[in-house]
């Protein structure tokens, strides 16, 4: 049994949770956390929760970290820290700072001799391994990715900071014409503003200007005013009650031709339809885990991606079953 | 430049020829056929078509060969026996002997220090990988596969061989309704009779028994008898305009849970619309030709299949190239 800790008990720390429990071959034996260790309550109460002070008292005692921060302010600083001492994985997802972050990751983990994998998700990750295979595939075609309908938690946080929203959450949709134009293999250039739209459940503060919060919202450089936006005022009664959820999805569409003369099309579609967002995050990163400790065991070491693991790594199966069961 | 050489010219030997072309990093040398060289015309006059025989010529001047051949009777022998003398690799398909054909293979390829790849394509290949992947990722749930709509080519040669048959084209096609349930989540158990119907288009020869070629159809066992199938009889000049074609396609979904108590539900589909089955094949096979030679040059040898690749050996960019750009 692989010896799994967490670091960061949100979200994606829950969804670890549930992921190791379900891995026939991983155990977890400590919850990490920044805050007070009184204050976190974790799922399967028999598994310490401990301050992250303490984590330099656990070397050799861990197989995997997974670390369980925001890619803005978390990550950067602790993969690379945690590297030095432990195997490690992230979901770090800013994806125009992922060649920074894995030269620091991988200067780290290749000092320590540990394995580390990095922006190991859905995307990054499960739609990457799309984008790369499909293209490689069909070199003589066009990539689309939509996202959704889910939840933005970047979107829905900048819409709380305008004044007179008490709460709110932004859904990005893809737009089903665009969807269909791509499916047929006629190859549509796609603005920003066809390929999806956003919509905003907004609570309001008491006395607040909803014309004022609406306009504030639809004109929002970067966020929103690339969009049709739609906004919805709604009670906190019925926020609570319809929009808790964190259900997401999206689609990698791969359309190209093939041919002396490109004569044939073909269209190969990755999609996803997801209840809970960080719960399948979480369960991708916990089929890397057991990919990495296999890549550590045949002597690799430094930082590594989804691009560079075969997916026989990711299974519980041997090869051998593999071979006759699933190929 | 990576030389390619191609033994067997049929449909795939056609499709990877194209394949060659739209690859930027790989040159095609030669054809090999069991055939008369001088019948035999590709869509590259400057190659040289020569006879098989006279691959023992060639050793040490291909890096790799392709051999198109058939699962039944060509490519058991034909793989293991050229693996003695050149990296190889093939779409053998007949999924219940891949472990005893993986094994010749492997002890012939291993012996000469060669690198081979058996079973590439979409299923097995492109299939299997997301197969694996998916059931990796979310361990509790269930794989449905579907095909087509498509032509079976093992369907059509069963019905050419019935009394009365002139000619004949079996299209294999999801059930629409079976697709829509599994892609609800409610993972339903479906028969082979629920998941894919059978359309067969026959020109009969002059005076055969409609009625007796349609009864042969349908009862036929193990090729019909477990499927609703429907019969069209038409004329030649029809047959020959609207049923040349090779479309083919299908879909692999995982529907799953995750959480404490599977609570949440996932649906994972990756879907193929192809307008040529051989050249999309064969284009699977060119990206893991590349992959292979990637892995022959760091050491490896033996025989491997779609399952033990990284994403990142089928693309000609570079790994920083991918993680800037694709991940």
């Amino acid at each position: 049994m692989k010896k799994i800790a967490i670091l960061g008990y949100g979200n994606l720390g829950r969804g670890i949770e549930c992921a190791v429990k379900n891995a026939p071959d991983m155990e977890l034996v400590a919850v990490f956390t920044r805050r007070d260790p009184s204050s976190v309550k974790i799922q399967t109460p028999a598994i310490p929760v401990l301050n992250a002070a303490e984590l330099d008292n656990w070397v050799g005692k861990i197989d995997m970290l997974v670390i369980c921060g925001g890619s803005a302010t978390d990550l950067p600083g602790m993969t690379p820290k945690y590297a030095e001492k432990f195997n490690v994985i992230d979901t770090f997802d800013t994806h125009a700072k992922i060649p920074e972050h894995f030269a620091n990751v991988s200067a780290a983990a290749k000092k320590s001799g540990n394995i580390a994998m990095i922006s190991v998700g859905w995307d990054p990750g499960m739609f990457s391994v799309n984008r790369v295979m499909s293209a490689s595939i069909i070199p003589d075609g066009k990539d689309y990715t939509f996202w959704g309908k889910g939840v933005s938690q970047g979107h829905s946080d900048a819409v709380r900071r305008i004044e007179g929203v008490k709460n709110a959450k932004q859904y990005t949709c893809p737009v089903e014409a665009a969807l269909e134009a791509v499916r047929s293999g006629s190859n549509p250039e796609l603005t920003t503003r066809q390929k999806h739209t956003r919509e905003v459940f907004v609570v309001l503060k008491e006395g607040a200007d909803a014309a004022y919060v609406e306009n504030a919202i639809k004109t929002m450089p970067n966020y929103f005013d690339e969009y049709d936006t739609t906004v919805h005022f709604i009670g906190e009664d019925e926020f609570n009650k319809n929009h808790s959820g964190l259900a997401h999805g999206g689609f990698v569409i791969r359309s190209g031709k093939t041919g002396m003369n490109g004569e044939h099309k073909h269209i190969v579609e990755y999609n996803l339809k997801l209840d809970s967002n960080p719960e399948f995050t979480t369960s991708v990163v916990i089929a890397y885990v057991r990919a990495a400790l296999r890549m550590k065991a045949e002597g690799k070491t430094g930082c590594f991606t989804v691009l560079d693991v075969p997916p026989a790594y990711l299974s519980t199966l041997s090869d051998e079953d593999l071979r006759a069961h699933c190929l």
